[in-house]
């Protein structure tokens, strides 16, 4: 399938100069979202992830049905106040600032195989500061896989040596 | 399955007096999580739905895998600044003030069944306020599942004629 005539682009959002790619389009189709999490899926089963992690909240939309489909559990990395227990954080560069992500300090165990799920890989400073969060808890990151990928951003290198696919490129 | 031992309960969280119903330690065991969303992919399969509804950002972690089980599409329900396109909105008083939920103003069409899913049903404040939404695109809500249910805070009359189950009950 074509994924990309699914996905719109909406220009200027959230700011003036970016070309936002729109998800939404494709998820309300329920051929071309199920064929997408299928791929995504065929990807990520050879990898034998023990876990899928998510971050909030445009990660939740892909991220759970590949659980789901594979039959493990999911993780969502949430922004600093909203999750209930106990949680290990990690705090990364922004563009101006800094953001934190965070899991519950339960949430993982040494040594267990965890892939990461997101609508977009971009610069992949969100990506790196999951999988840094990942690997304080002593898990290990064994793929990434992204809906789309914007290549002339450098997501990939900035990842350097982690496995990496993605089902559309821009 | 015992779903109720999966659901971690944290006092006094967001805050003090509240008791937290934490789906996380369900959603992370694979077998357990599958089994949730089978469950309730099984109560509303019979509706028949189009589209499933969710609500940002935990009705994500739920209705999406059952939209991928059903193979029908999914419609994120976000607040105000999150969609890139044209939305619908509609407003809903909270205890101090309101809330404002939209969609995306071609996501729904007139005559479509819509079932709408979140994690848990407290009052029936922000599914009052999704079902609404539906309603004033012209889409019908054929019903609502929840994996939690507080039967103490008067949800089910709230949401009054709408056909509606829960997994776990508290």
């Amino acid at each position: 399938m074509d994924f990309k005539a699914k996905i719109r682009v909406i220009e200027d959002f959230p700011k003036p100069g970016i070309s936002f790619k729109d998800i939404t389009t494709l998820l309300k189709e329920g051929e071309a979202y199920r064929e997408a999490v299928d791929e995504l899926v065929g990807q990520i089963r050879p990898w034998n992830p023990e876990l899928i992690l998510g971050p909030e909240a445009r990660g939740f939309l892909l991220g759970t049905p590949v659980a789901y489909a594979l039959g493990v559990g999911f993780v969502p990395v949430r922004k600093p106040g909203k999750l209930p227990g106990k949680t290990v954080g990690e705090t990364y560069e922004l563009e101006y600032g800094t953001d934190t992500l965070e899991v519950h300090d339960d949430a993982l165990h040494p040594g267990q195989r965890i892939v990461l799920v997101d609508d977009l890989l971009a610069t992949g400073g969100t990506m790196l500061a999951t999988a840094r969060l990942v690997e304080k808890t002593g898990a290990e990151v064994v793929g990434m896989g992204f809906l789309i990928e914007l290549t002339d951003l450098g997501g990939r290198e900035k990842l350097g040596n982690y496995p990496i696919f993605s089902l559309v490129q821009y």
